[in-house]
């Protein structure tokens, strides 16, 4: 089963907006085990489109339209299909009534144009839109000698998201023969570079075909190691994803910090939530970028307490007391993480100071970094590096790697 | 003229890239008047990118190949221009030299794939690349009973983008016959809605071909007004814009932060500067981003004293000495604003508190912020709004719109 990708839209290929649907339904074909070939950006141009989408028909058994199904006269997806099919629209009542009482339930005025949104082409399906006002389509036609599918769906992510996970998956699923559930896990990792840890899992790379495995490098999100598991029924592939998580563990230990939605910061507050603990930030270098990202976490304020962003020399000593000669030194990370518990008010204290550049300073050149953490009990513990990037990557992988060591020590004590 | 992209590269459909150049591109040929229709991505297996290249030179008459061109077995775009040239690849004593060269500074040790970079089509021009190893290709031959060219660039966005902006571009602009200099400037306006700045602007966008005028949305960065004039001589290309710039800043006014390059924390930066202020910030909702934007300007250690971020309500008492009842009110951000002046013993100040959600707080729902800004020897002022979104857009909106209110409030005084 062969399944490809147009994307419709002048704005696309200005450069207006960049095409971020086909990586992500590409995504999804790979996982359910459906090839992809040839993804395009055609623009709103009812002869182009048409001469297009034939021929990504000419080679494949099935093509993902996104885009082109709004109310203003630019949107010909609807017509482009009509064509390919050799048919007409027809206006569905029922869909006029679903796009009226949508408009009804915003309160917003509905042109005429709104009502093209109910034209599906003769012999083709409407695919619900429960968040938008524009349904999709799914067409199944004969075309060159065989029976090939095309589904229209939005080009707004999220209901193109939805649609392709609850219709237009199952259907080519349903059409390839295949029965099986797939379901996908990443283990999402920090601390080691993408070859060391192709290294420590290249064996089980090679090995493994249900689920397979694959690394994706999400940059400063660390690299992903993600699991792809087919199998009759969900349950049969949770467990076989359960069965190669347990064994990617035993090899990855500590360098795994959460799966799927799990973030280095969600996963930090929960560590911290827990022991009861509270968690409180001096930073310097990151400006409140460590703060930043632990206050956007749903349900932070229940154990982040605040954060003292001291970029100053003058608020490192007034606000949290630093008595340090240099403020980039171990000695000044170790007084800002203690600051933060004391100023803050936290039982738990990140320390953080460095140059991020353009210039150095204190005698230390751009790149140095102290990370410092504080917890209940123990000494506070300080570690340095030498960060080979530009300024703002400095700062944002001073920010995980802060993040990452208090991990790393909260589950040293557990 | 028009001119085509082909991005070349399996990661590109499997999602684990998002294909970004092609946008790049797109935008490029627009402002130079060049068109583009069709956009494509295709895996690296030869086969299927001859076909491809073949179809869209069946239509283009030049077609821009991004990526591909690295060293290992994989990449064959060199291979493809050849196959569709009907020509051998021949390696270029010169470019062995040079990439030796490059491997010998950098102390890497070069595999003997890496000579395969030196091959080219017999035929075509390899395209210098000063910051990569992997030469670009120049192909103009004949296609279809008429001259097309074809230019291959690397698949890495900023040797990409110097590649195109400084061989592809004029090349392909001499090729159309085109004698012109085309420059661009993007007014970036915050504080209206698209839909408002297109009335405000509309007679200009239709009265004027030279420059033209587009919009870009660029969400929390603002909503950018872009004028793109073509002349003979760069200096009159300037003259045009800036004749524009003129006119189109009458009609905007005070919505327009800045251009190109500027962003809203430099240009308050600038204007603190300028008066020779520092600036302090204490943030709630925002939780530090607030700081992390202002530090993330090169230089910004100058103005910018740091950040309170006081996320739990104790912090705001404890180290802001906050004593308004509720802490979403107009008293309690006109409180933070001056304790960013005093605690952090800054000129300017700015206090910023909210409900970011998910749950309300103090009886305010969600969406509630309260914005003040402090200035040496005025009194401080505030000012409220109810954002209607979700939790990290409060949170971003929240930071651009008060980084706003402070460049107004600088302006004012002037």
């Amino acid at each position: 089963m062969r399944c490809d990708v147009l994307a419709i839209g002048t704005e696309l290929l200005l450069g207006q907006i960049v095409d971020t649907n086909s990586a992500w339904i590409g995504e999804q074909l790979a996982e359910a085990g459906i090839d992809t070939y040839d993804h395009r950006k055609i623009g709103d141009n009812l002869a182009r489109m048409v001469a297009s989408l034939r021929s990504l028909l000419d080679e494949a058994d099935a093509v993902i339209v996104c885009g082109g199904l709004g109310p203003t006269p630019d949107d010909v997806t609807r017509e482009m299909i009509a064509e390919v099919m050799g048919v007409e629209l027809e206006r569905h009542e029922d869909l006029i009534e679903e796009i009226k009482r949508i408009f009804g339930s915003r309160a917003r005025e509905m042109t005429d144009n709104n009502l093209r949104q109910a034209d599906i082409p003769v012999g083709a399906a409407p695919i619900p839109n429960p968040i938008g006002t524009a349904p999709g389509i799914r067409a199944v036609f004969p075309y060159g000698g065989r029976e090939v599918a095309v589904y229209a769906v939005p080009g707004v992510p999220y209901e193109m998201q939805q649609m392709v996970r609850d219709h237009v998956l199952p259907d080519l699923l349903a059409r390839s023969g295949e029965q099986a559930v797939i379901r996908s896990r990443s283990l999402k990792t920090w601390g080691t570079s993408e070859s060391a840890l192709a290294e420590m899992i290249d064996h089980r790379v090679e090995a493994q075909t249900n689920p397979t495995i694959a690394f994706l490098a999400r940059g400063i999100e660390g690299l992903y190691v993600r699991m792809t598991a087919k199998a009759p029924t969900e349950a049969e592939a949770i467990a076989l994803l359960d069965a190669e998580d347990a064994e990617l563990r035993t090899i990855l230990g500590e360098l795994v910090f959460g799966i799927d939605d799990e973030t280095m910061e969600s996963t930090v507050l929960d560590l911290c939530r827990a022991r009861g603990w509270t968690l409180g930030v001096a930073e310097s270098l990151t400006g409140g970028l460590i703060g930043a990202r632990v206050a956007n976490v749903a349900g932070a304020s229940e154990v982040f307490r605040g954060a003292v962003a001291a970029y100053a020399t003058e608020v490192k000593r007034d606000v949290l007391g630093v008595t340090a000669d240099s403020v980039v030194s171990e000695e000044c990370a170790v007084q800002m993480a203690e600051a933060a518990q004391r100023v803050l008010g936290a039982d738990v204290g990140i320390g953080i100071t460095g140059v991020a550049g353009p210039a150095e300073q204190d005698g230390q050149p751009v790149g140095t970094v102290w990370y410092a953490i504080a917890v209940p009990g123990h000494p506070t513990e300080a570690v340095t590096a030498r960060l080979p990037f530009d300024r703002e990557r400095i700062r944002q992988f001073s920010t995980i790697t802060v993040l990452n060591l208090l991990r790393l020590r909260l589950r040293s004590l557990a």
